[in-house]
C-alpha cells in the first residue's frame, strides 16, 4: 500500500485580508470539490472572527491529516493580537510572514507535500523589513534558488500564461527583454508543464511584443532581434514552440486549444487574457522550485474582508492544483 | 409616413479575400438576422466565384432597396479581370480602393445611409500608391476630417474598447501618449456613444499603462503624469470617467458591466480582451465622422478565402451596428 501523500500547507496570508475566510470556505467545500488534505498556518482568531466552523489548533503539524476530516487544522503562529478584517497592521504583516516561513519549512522537510499561499500586503511587509519583490522570490531563496530562475505561471481551466517580464514599468520592458530571458522562462515552463501538469510534450506559444507581432519589423523590431532568436534556440532544444504570434490573436478559444502555455512578453499581456476569462478561478503556480507552490491569483481584498462575500473559487483551484502537482511529483 | 432609411453601402474589400463570400452570406442571412437593406460595391465575378446565390448588378445605386429582398444588389467597379481567391494582386487592390471610394461618395451624398468596409490588404494597397495608414484615415480625409481626430472603437456584444495609440511600436507608446491625446480620444468616444449607440450618459473606464496601473508611481509614472490629468480634464467637462484602472482587472464580466467603453493606452491593451471574448463577432466602428462607418474586426484571411468556411458573424454584426447607428442619426 502506498504511503499517503502529506497534506498541503496553506499560509493564510495577511490576517486582515480575505485569506482566512476563503481557506475556511475551501475546507467547508472539501468534499464537494474532492480537495486533498491541508492545514492552515496563521492566527486562530483571524479565522474565528470570520467563520463559525470547526478549527483545531495542531499540537504537531503531523496530526493534520488525521484531523482534516473533522475540522480545519491550524498551526498557530505568534499571536498578532486583535486583527480587524480590512484594517491591516504591522503585527498582521509579521503574522503573514511567519506563516509563510513556517509553510516553506514544513514543505522542505516533507511534513507538507506543497504550499499554497494566501494573499499578503506587500506595502505592509515592506514596513517590517521584507526585501523581496514578492512571496515567490522569498520562497525561491528559502529553497536555494535564485528568484530570477523561477517562473510565475497563471493558470485557469482553459488558459495558462507566463509573463517573461513581470513587475516592470511599461517603458522598461523593451530594455530588459532579452533572448536569454525568454529562453530561460520558456525552458522552465516546458519542464514545469511536464513535471507538475503531466504534459509529456508541452506546446508553447510565444507572443510578439509589438502590435501585429511587429508586421515584419515595420511596427517594431523586437520580434526579429530578440524573440525569433529565442524561438530558434528553443526549437533546437526540441521544445515545441510557435510564434511570435500577434498577441490579440492568441487568446480566443480556438487559439487557446493549440498550446499548453502562452509565453508573454510583459505583465498585462499575460494577465489581461487570463483575468478576462478566469478572474474568479485563476491560480498562480511557481515553476522551477524543488517544492510545489500555488496561490490564488488575487489580492488581499481588504475592502471586502470579513463580509463573507469573498469567493473561495481561486483558493479552491489553487489547493486542487497543488494537490495534483504534489501527487505527480510523488509518483515520480 | 417617414421616408425609409437609405440602404447601407458595403465595400467588398480585397476581391481575393473573404470579403465577397461573407457579404454574400450576410445577404443570405438577412431575414434570420433582421438586417437592414444594403448593397455591395465591388466585382461581380469575385462574388460569383465563391457563391451560387442571386446577385443583381444595379443600373443605379438608388435601385438597391427595391432589389434587396430578391438578390444581393451590386454596384460594379472597373473589372479587375480574373481574381483567384487567396491570390491577391494589384488589379484586385485597385478594385478594393475603387469600391471604398465609391462607397464613401454614395454615403456622403445620402444614397447610402452608412458604410461597411470589407477587409483589404494594406501591403497590396501600398503598391498602388495608397498612402494612408488604413481605410479609416482615407475615409476621414474624404469626409474632411483629420485622420488623427477620428476614433477606432472595437465593439462586441459585451465589450467596447478604444485604443488611444494604435499602430505604434511598443517602445514608442510612452513617448506619444499625451494627456491631450487621451482627452481627445475620450471626448470623441463619449460623443460617439451618445450619437451612434444611444447612450445618454456614457461611462468611460480609463486603463493604466503600467502593471497594476503603476502602483502609485512605483511601477511607472505615466498614470500620475499623463493619465490622471486627462481624467481630471474629462471629469471637469462632465464626462463620467473612472480610472486609471489596472488593465488586468478591467475586462472580466463583472467589471465590463460597469462601463460603456474602455479607453486603452495601446493597441494590444484594447485588442487582446476584445478578441479574447469576441473573436468572431467584433466590429470596428469609426467614431467622429460625419457618416456612419463600421467594418468586421478581422482581416482578408487569404488562407481560407473561397473555401466557404469563413464566418460571416462579424460582417453581420458590422451591418447591424451600422444600420442601428444610421437609424439613430436619422432620428436625430
Amino acid at each position: 500500500m502506498p504511503v499517503p501523500l502529506a497534506p498541503l500547507a496553506i499560509a493564510l496570508g495577511d490576517p486582515a485580508g480575505i485569506g482566512p475566510e476563503i481557506v475556511a470556505a475551501a475546507w467547508a467545500a472539501r468534499i464537494t470539490h474532492n480537495l486533498p488534505p491541508f492545514f492552515a498556518i496563521g492566527d486562530m482568531r483571524s479565522i474565528r472572527g470570520v467563520w463559525d466552523g470547526p478549527v483545531v489548533a495542531l499540537g504537531a503539524p503531523g496530526d493534520a491529516a488525521a484531523m482534516f476530516p473533522h475540522a480545519l487544522p491550524l498551526v498557530q503562529v505568534d499571536d498578532p493580537g486583535e486583527i480587524i478584517p480590512g484594517a491591516p497592521n504591522l503585527p498582521g504583516a509579521r503574522c503573514a510572514l511567519d506563516s509563510l516561513e513556517i509553510a516553506v519549512g514544513l514543505t522542505r522537510t516533507g511534513t507538507a507535500s506543497g504550499i499554497v499561499t494566501g494573499p499578503v500586503s506587500k506595502a505592509q511587509l515592506y514596513q517590517i523589513g521584507f526585501t523581496y519583490p514578492g512571496q515567490t522570490e522569498f520562497i525561491a531563496e528559502r529553497c536555494g534558488i535564485s528568484g530570477g530562475n523561477v517562473v510565475m505561471m497563471l493558470a485557469g481551466p482553459t488558459l495558462r500564461t507566463v509573463p517573461v517580464t513581470i513587475h516592470t514599468p511599461f517603458a522598461q520592458v523593451p530594455h530588459i527583454l532579452t533572448t536569454d530571458l525568454i529562453v530561460s522562462r520558456a525552458r522552465v515552463t516546458a519542464r514545469g508543464l511536464q513535471r507538475d501538469f503531466g504534459i509529456a510534450a508541452p506546446r508553447l506559444a510565444v507572443a510578439g511584443l509589438n502590435p501585429h507581432a511587429g508586421e515584419n519589423g515595420t511596427l517594431g523590431r523586437q520580434e526579429i532581434d530578440v524573440i525569433i532568436p529565442a524561438i530558434d534556440i528553443l526549437r533546437a532544444e526540441g521544445i515545441d514552440v510557435t510564434g511570435p504570434t500577434s498577441a490579440d490573436a492568441m487568446f480566443h478559444a480556438t487559439a487557446r486549444a493549440k498550446y499548453d502555455a502562452a509565453i508573454c512578453m510583459y505583465h498585462d499581456q499575460a494577465l489581461i487574457p487570463l483575468k478576462t476569462i478566469h478572474f474568479d478561478d485563476g491560480v498562480n503556480i511557481t515553476l522551477g522550485l524543488p517544492i510545489v507552490r500555488t496561490s490564488p491569483d488575487h489580492g488581499t481584498a481588504f475592502d471586502i474582508a470579513g463580509q463573507g462575500i469573498a469567493s473561495p473559487a481561486a483558493m479552491i483551484a489553487a489547493i486542487r492544483m497543488a494537490g495534483e502537482a504534489a501527487a505527480r511529483r510523488a509518483r515520480g
